[in-house]
């Protein structure tokens, strides 16, 4: 009885390629057909196809996206550009429990400034963690520009470890980026502030007082944390510092950031003066910053850096006379800095020059070695020449912000914002290759692992600033534009358009498919946050609740369909503890838990203990129940919360009577006898088929032996109650045997459907 | 120079349907090799054109689609299923400003529930408001299961406008439903709680006090809001009430409301009592409420209602004595209600029966008529016989649930929970026609418009609830799997596998794209959430800042690409507050604002007047800038807020000495006269066109004309300043108009990159 096969077999392959008008009674519309129905051209069904994932099936590169001003990392694969995630990482999510339970509080609260919670983060670069300057899939970096913080996701279970909050800057762009090896985690501030940064300084003593920074955390993999205490600050004059990129391979050790700004100048339209749009642009150039990186963390070891608010930093003579810190004249106003893949050298896309400059990472160092400095900037930092170090200058186009690399050598993308293209162009030999439209105004762009030592070429993706008219219209606000272009060829073709449906992503980074291997279950009783055991958790049938002076702790479990316990009773004014184990082991089996308006919610994985507090400060019933649609009785799973008013006197009431007798028993010892008529059926066809070559299906047959495990206690209780005759329990724990039996149905029906879509072969005896 | 007009050229159309390969340059890889190498099959080829949009054009159904445990609406694009917004509804979201700026707070705190905020919501039921059975594309409700609230939104731009919360329930799964002209939206509760809800009552007490309801929400229509006063309830035993839905056409003034657990049971699996799912389960049928919603209006207007928590609740007893309420039995624990699109019948699902069944209006009124019933439920409701109102009853499989029309007569779809699968069959005749696998384990699902007088046909949206090995994988926590199926043809076809991100979707509405015409801008100066003049709006000149004791209160602008003003001073303890109107009338010109660490951002779309406030409770130096990409120096739109230390005296500072001289001034202006010759190049290309043919083309040259409008002011400055050998400001403010030459510049490409994409044609003179 599978459809899905017979419809398959009515499709004959036609000869060749030419697509027969298929007139089968199943379609009545042949591909023609639908081509000239929908408009499309034939470039449109090759990109269709370049995109389309069919059900089943994977993508090729996972994407790890900015969530903007959500505050959030959105996760989606290519070439599909389906998103397949939103992970929590700076505001609070309820559908992940991020922020509504107390694990997840604890991440968050790492990210309080000035003692108070930020509730959001303009998130700007994500940054995978590498090994050899190569994607290695296990952690993943981003930034909040607001609020200078960094988070930490580990990418086993996609989900944020760590917030740290930068305790000198007060905004910062540029950042995350990754030394080689991942060493460090680079952030550079963004607008200048007094450097002790809780003093008011005016804005007249600007060039003297304010300053600028480049921040270097230690990131300590084995923890997948981010050592604070290790980390350390360049101090920088009070330009506006932009992105970073670090050196590697050749340059490894080194890396730069640049700045723009680099005019000082202060704004001020409301009194008269041109607005900062006007004075920040004004000259032709801003400076690069090169730093030499492992030296400055040398520096620090000995002993060399200063305390402020508890960071370790440079003072900008130390990095002068310790020849670690170092300017290069850029074109104006730039945005990217962005290392080729052998490390050589270093292109700088200047948005108000029409070129990208390249410089050679060869001439800096000599020019560095030679002493060869063109002069110094207002605080004695040495000035490298422009001319002495330059590669090549290629003209772009107008606009020109943020550059990427193909797989193919000496290949280049870089994003003209005013002209809204993508250049193709040569780094080596210094000319333009191609140029294709996008739809609008490109801000950053993004090769498959674009911007390590091995970029893996096939796709790009533009990330377009304005969408404007190529979206059926949702308001005033529009949603992004993500525009994924194929690269493998000599000319650039534009394959897909994605919305971004929520946040402005500034940047992307996408790491082949493979790589990623994240889990499916946690260990029974994780803390998902810590990655340690909860101390909430408890197995199956060591469900209880503690009840102290003011205070209700519940040690519960979910399983499919009901929580352990289903009442929980308190005072007015009790503080309410409930941890709960989720004692699923199947894939996809998360239950979700909330109390009715006490704003509290969790998702529990399988296996995740989950633990929400609040104060029952209002009397009353509140019924709390699972969230998620785990099975046919998701509704069925519930409790109440009874809080009691102060001094509450218990009532004696009558027991309730029998609602069911003897022959409503035997109906449901009939229906059990019936239903397992039905899987023994569908576990003939399993076992009669070579189940055992697919994975998916051993999982499915264990998850189903797992809930026909459980009909036995329930067994062992109706049977007692019949010999009772003690019908009303006996009829319902007879119920609850079926109820088994029905989630063993739907799993064993589940893996029937894989092994018949997968084309499962019977087996001998 | 049209790249992509030469691509086009390139790829020759095949005669007949035979793809021959491409061998041109520009692709190296046929529609052969791209099936080959990806392994799709013919059908695959086939579902990718059916799904695939090219960029620039439109999806034919918009989908709103409930969050689920995020708390927001979700809207996507059928048949592209990308997701086009997430909108902010009952959880705060960064990205929107919504609970972050002031006034989307007020729509927030319209939803507190005992005097505190609610940050989340479980959103189940969207609902299109309707015009005569049909949808108008005017308003969107949506619930919240675990905290009792209601939402509208209005469709003109897509923003939440206000919540309403339910006095009387304490969770409600059943909502929103609208009667077919919108007059009430119909909203069930589900757990069964005292009545009034402030009260403990003890569980043993269940039957006597416990209460359900339905509650009627009257709509205004005119304002775009719910009139809470004119609303009322009404009282339901504690059955655990679920979906509804409204009669239309033949059943118009009627609704329908099943319920599960008719049982009443109570668990306590912790007291060794069976668990809610057995007893909730046990008996063989529920009952279907079916309740005279016109008259129930009469009778409150008449004063028959009693005030429970102000809100009007007509008693059991009075709804059975004036012939209001009655009860039929229903399948095991149903979930769908669905009323045909004449109305004659009534479609239920049993979850736990493997039958759905048709109940025929006719029938059931007639009975109602003859006052014939079978009995009475234990609080004297009647209850109608299950036999004289069926019409039909059809078996389907295992764990039917949801049933939704199609656009041919007598067909209906319902998904089968535990058999995974979707049932086409015919309600008149009561027969299976067809039925599809999907992936996995079917929630409800949706056809366009398929709840209406006047279902669209063409598509059905199978809402999973696991997806398990569909996607690449992404942790524990799984997306979902909404998978879109073709039902054009007599056999339904699967086209997507679509990941929902974040957040489980309960349910979901489609609408025809061509019903929904938003705006793009306001009119300068609206606060969107009351669509009023805001009284923080000013206009472009009378920007303004207020201080009083302890307060600044500043009325300023944003505009590519500055903030009016660039300077806000404060001292320590003040309380700020910032309005800021955006002057742009561009489509998608949204500008943000945030404030370094004071936790506020605001998004503002064209025309919008936003207002952020906060307590200046800590010195020192705050950058606040634009968090949207709005131009090519939006990291240039900035300012700062200078937070002083109580009494601090101001301190005489040297005025800056001039950056610039008179060469650089030169430079500037031969520079904006070079600018200029391009601008006039590109406005040359564009107006010896027929752009006035292409409405978004007019619309990007008022724009650039607006923003070279912009410079008259700027380019009187210098040359005042020039006159008066004010190098420093000649310079600067030359910068400025350059800086809008490089915005029109930027605008002017964008137009004239449209019309080679467009095939614009020249005019003669």
């Amino acid at each position: 009885m599978n459809l899905f096969t017979k419809q398959t077999a009515t499709l004959a392959l036609a000869a060749g390629m030419g697509f027969a008008a298929v007139s089968s009674a199943w379609s009545a519309e042949s591909l023609q057909d639908v081509m000239k129905r929908r408009g499309l051209s034939q470039q449109d069904l090759l990109a269709a196809s370049k995109t389309y994932v069919p059900t089943g099936k994977r993508d090729e590169f996972v994407a790890f996206s900015s969530g903007g001003q959500s505050g959030q990392v959105i996760v989606y694969g290519i070439p599909s550009m389906r998103i397949l995630k939103y992970i929590g990482v700076f505001t609070p999510e309820p559908w992940q429990g991020y922020g509504f339970d107390e694990e997840s509080k604890e991440v968050l609260k790492g990210g309080r400034i000035d003692g108070k919670d930020i509730t959001w983060g303009d998130t700007h670069h994500p940054a995978l963690s590498e090994t050899n300057g190569k994607y290695d899939g296990q952690f993943l970096f981003i930034n909040d520009k607001a609020n200078p913080r960094l988070a930490v996701i580990d990418l086993r279970d996609f989900e944020t470890k760590q917030i740290v909050v930068n305790p000198i800057f007060k905004s910062e762009h540029g950042g995350a980026f990754v030394t080689p090896n991942t060493d460090y985690v680079i952030e550079a501030s963004q607008y200048a502030t007094p450097f002790a940064n809780k003093k008011f300084v005016p804005l007249e003593r600007f060039n003297e007082e304010y300053r600028g920074g480049v921040t270097y955390w230690k990131f300590d993999r084995k923890e997948g944390k981010i050592d604070v205490k290790k980390s350390f600050t360049l101090e920088l004059p009070p330009y506006s510092q932009d992105l970073s990129d670090a050196g590697k391979l050749a340059s490894d050790g080194w890396s730069f950031t640049n700045s723009f700004c680099t005019e000082r100048y202060v704004g001020g339209i409301e009194k008269g003066r041109p607005p900062y749009e006007a004075g920040c642009s004004a000259k032709d150039t801003d400076y690069m910053h090169v730093i030499n990186w492992k030296k400055a963390a040398e520096l620090v070891a000995a002993g060399k850096a200063k305390k402020v608010n508890g960071m370790d930093v440079i003072p900008m003579d130390v990095s002068i006379k310790e020849g670690i810190l170092f300017l290069i004249p850029e074109p104006k106003s730039p945005h990217g800095v962005d290392v080729t893949p052998d490390g050589k050298f270093i292109t700088v896309a200047g948005k108000l020059d029409t070129h990208v400059s390249v410089y050679s990472f060869e001439k800096i160092m000599a020019a560095i070695k030679a002493g060869k400095f063109e002069g110094k900037d207002p605080y004695g930092i040495p000035v490298i020449s422009m001319q002495d170090t330059l590669h090549k200058q290629v003209q772009l186009g107008l606009g020109p912000l943020h550059t990427q690399y193909d797989s193919k050598k000496c290949v280049a993308y870089t994003s003209l914002y005013v002209d809204s293209q993508v250049a193709k162009w040569d780094y080596c030999e210094g000319k333009v290759l191609d140029k294709i439209s996008i739809h609008y105004n490109i801000g950053h762009l993004m090769t498959m692992e674009g911007d390590t030592v091995d970029p893996k070429g096939h796709y790009l993706v533009a990330l377009n600033k304005l969408a404007i008219d190529r979206f059926n219209p949702v308001g005033p606000l529009h949603p992004q534009n993500h525009q994924l272009i194929d690269i493998s060829n000599d000319k650039m073709q534009l394959l897909y358009d994605m919305p971004i449906p929520l946040g402005e992503p500034h940047y992307v980074v996408a790491i082949d498919a493979k790589m990623l291997k994240p889990g499916i279950r946690y260990k029974v009783g994780t803390n998902s946050r810590t990655d340690k055991p909860s101390a909430g958790a408890v197995r199956a049938g060591e469900e209880h609740t503690d009840k102290k002076a003011g205070k209700v702790e519940v040690f519960g479990t979910l399983i499919r369909s009901h929580i352990t316990p289903e009442t929980i009773e308190a005072t007015v004014g009790d503080e309410i503890t409930i941890h709960l184990t989720n004692l699923e082991r199947a894939e996809d089996e998360t239950h979700g838990f909330t109390v009715s308006t006490y704003n509290v919610h969790a998702s529990a994985e399988p296996g995740k203990t989950v633990t929400v507090k609040f104060k029952a400060d209002k009397e009353g019933v509140y019924p709390y129940y699972c969230t998620e649609f785990c099975s046919a009785l998701h509704l069925e799973m519930q409790g109440y919360l009874l809080v009691k008013p102060k001094g509450y006197k218990e009532v004696k009431v009558a027991a309730a009577k029998a609602d069911y007798n003897k022959a409503d028993y035997d109906k449901q010892v009939k229906k059990i006898a019936d239903t397992q008529a039905v899987i023994d059926s569908v576990v003939g066809f399993i076992t009669s088929h070579n189940y055992k070559d697919f994975p998916d299906v051993v999982a499915l047959v264990e998850d189903a032996t797992d809930q026909l495990g459980r009909m036995k206690e329930a067994k062992a209780k109706h049977e007692e109650s019949a010999k009772k005759q003690d019908w009303q329990n006996a009829t319902l724990w007879a119920e609850q045997v079926w109820q088994y039996q029905v989630k063993a149905a739907d799993i064993g029906l589940r893996a029937k459907t894989y092994l018949e879509e997968h084309g499962a072969k019977k087996v001998g005896k």
